[in-house]
């Protein structure tokens, strides 16, 4: 199998050459995307690399883990044939502001319409973005109908309870300088930030101050839009959207200790009733559990939960580091902060909503 | 706020420090915690680390941010006060031999019962393994009970169609030398790939050979348990098992377009039977999404199979770079490949099985 980069020598990072000049420069924010320039994030032709970081978020290293084993080529090249989004989403004139978006690339979607000649001629150019049309079918939905709380129309929502949405995966995309405004800090202290609280992950973080994107190896977003996705620019369309942080526990396995799928499929159910209303709907899922804590964290925090001598009283949890709570819990505490309009005092509305113990599962 | 490491010097990395011997030694498969040595992968002081890589998966970058926004103390420690785990798994023989694991820390779990001495005189040492108590609420489960397919027993299957479990979340910890055998490949190689393919991810993979463990910067697993756990090293116990890679389209939104989440409930169904039988159940969630290629390149694989000219056929079903298709184009695909007894000739058991094109969500 043909190896890339196959030298006796090890380059540990890389530096700005002097008097070179970017052969695939990156204009952020500029008004199309060839003007912009591709994101490269190649690991088979160093030279043309002008991106930190490479594609596939955290699965670079899986990818790695397969050339390892001698199961993928490095230096093969994916085919973009028939990939082009199912849906037209944009332009529109957010992409062209440099501090509109910074963590995402608003033409990674459009890498082949866009960049198909210099991927023939061997470029490694990928999309950080793709668009598909998917039917989803939820027992949740099939209860609406049911109820009769949601109808089939037979163009969102079907007569077998399926929901028809375009929906759109996004890797990230960071453009440093945009970020670190973001974040009220400065570049240079955010790259090494990034590289020193990660124990050392890029180095180029520092060493390459004039690459400014950043390829990070997280989790990305999927976007799911209800109804004629062509109404989005139009500020008339009425918009109904849930901005969702995965949790698997619930999301997946329907665990009663906090309210996330509830809430999730509530999101799906309004999202599909205003597009039948005539609007949009937005369900954004982005993929970092439990607040970015992970899952070993949040476990954690759940057993101390349990175990704190008076139970897992509604009352302490907005004390709590970790924002999941036992469905009851979690509403109970919401109300006496005013989540919701009742005419019961906070304190009598939280005194004695406890969770269950580690003992009454 | 208090800042780690502040000097005007960064480290791009580490190398040995000849003469040095290591102030926390790992002894990868020995017989117990203590003699095994600890974990630490912290990033406020330097001097006690012996992995490559930092905790919490991709998470670390997440850290990073929230120390970048000032949000975070950079050199606050967690208080592991009450998060011992809820049930009781192992010690087991498997977890002193160094070549039965080699992707995660068997001691993960137990490093305040091992280490607590440690942990108080200010070693960053942290849990890679969570374990917990919980109730699962799933629409499909409570149709199940309805169906009569399954009895509430109070113990494992409740009245209310929750299902008690003992859930764990395990973050990554690979055991280079282990993991290279497994791919059948050299060490050095490994990690040469890993850095290299990853486009200069951690160089210590690199200039660190003595140090043998990596936490990369990737998902973890989260395992289901149903019935007594202790059972779990008794030979005897009759195990139902369903191991499941994340497909977060149909695991959470029931996208029509493969059959994840109904093998997965189907998993969990007969989890709970085989508990209730008196054995145990084993569900084992492996967060990679679609073979760990990502959200992103498996949209873009729906897009190029729903366009191919014959439309999304079974037939062509194994020639795919992914393995999800539409439910009834992957039943069939299957059922001609003979995953299910069928007396039709597989080709004319998938003549004409044809998956919804783009134009009919």
């Amino acid at each position: 199998m043909s190896r890339a980069n196959r030298t006796d020598h090890i380059r540990l990072t890389s530096h700005p050459e002097p008097g070179r000049t970017a052969a695939f420069p990156i204009h952020w924010g500029a008004a199309d995307a060839r003007t912009r320039g591709p994101i490269i994030g190649t690991v088979s032709r160093a030279g043309d690399r002008n991106v930190i970081g490479s594609h596939g978020g955290s699965y670079a290293m899986y990818r790695a883990l397969a050339v390892s084993a001698g199961a993928l080529d490095p230096i093969r090249r994916p085919d973009l044939t028939n990939t082009f989004p199912a849906a037209t989403i944009g332009p529109f004139p957010q992409w062209s502001d440099p501090a509109k978006i910074v963590a995402l690339d608003p033409w990674g979607h459009l890498v082949a319409e866009n960049f198909g000649k210099d991927i023939a001629e061997g470029i490694d150019i990928r999309p950080s973005i793709a668009v598909t049309r998917a039917r989803l079918d939820l027992p949740e939905i099939r209860e609406a109908l049911a109820a009769k709380r949601l109808r089939a129309d037979g163009d969102v929502v079907h007569a077998n309870g399926s929901v028809s949405v375009v929906k759109i995966a996004i890797d990230p995309v960071w453009y440093l300088p945009g970020l670190a405004e973001r974040f009220a800090t400065n570049e240079t202290e955010l790259r090494r930030t990034l590289f020193e609280q990660t124990a050392g992950m890029f180095p180029e973080l520092v060493t390459r101050p004039d690459m400014k994107v950043f390829l990070p190896p997280i989790g990305g977003t999927t976007v799911y839009m209800f109804g004629d996705v062509t109404k989005l620019p139009d500020h008339r369309t009425k918009i109904t959207c849930r901005v969702h942080d995965e949790c698997n526990g619930s999301d997946v396995f329907g665990s009663d200790i906090c309210t996330c799928r509830p809430y999730l499929i509530h999101g799906i159910e309004e999202s599909a009733r205003g597009a039948q209303e005539g609007g949009l709907g937005l369900v954004i899922y982005n993929r970092k559990e439990g607040r970015a804590l992970g899952e070993v964290t949040k476990f954690l925090v759940y057993n101390a939960r349990k175990r704190q001598e008076d139970g897992d009283a509604a009352a302490a949890y907005f004390e709590r580091t970790e924002c999941v709570a036992d469905a009851y819990v979690e509403i109970a505490a919401k109300k006496a902060a005013g989540y919701y309009s009742t005419d019961i005092a906070p304190e009598k509305d939280v005194d004695g909503v406890v969770g269950r113990s580690l003992e009454k599962y």
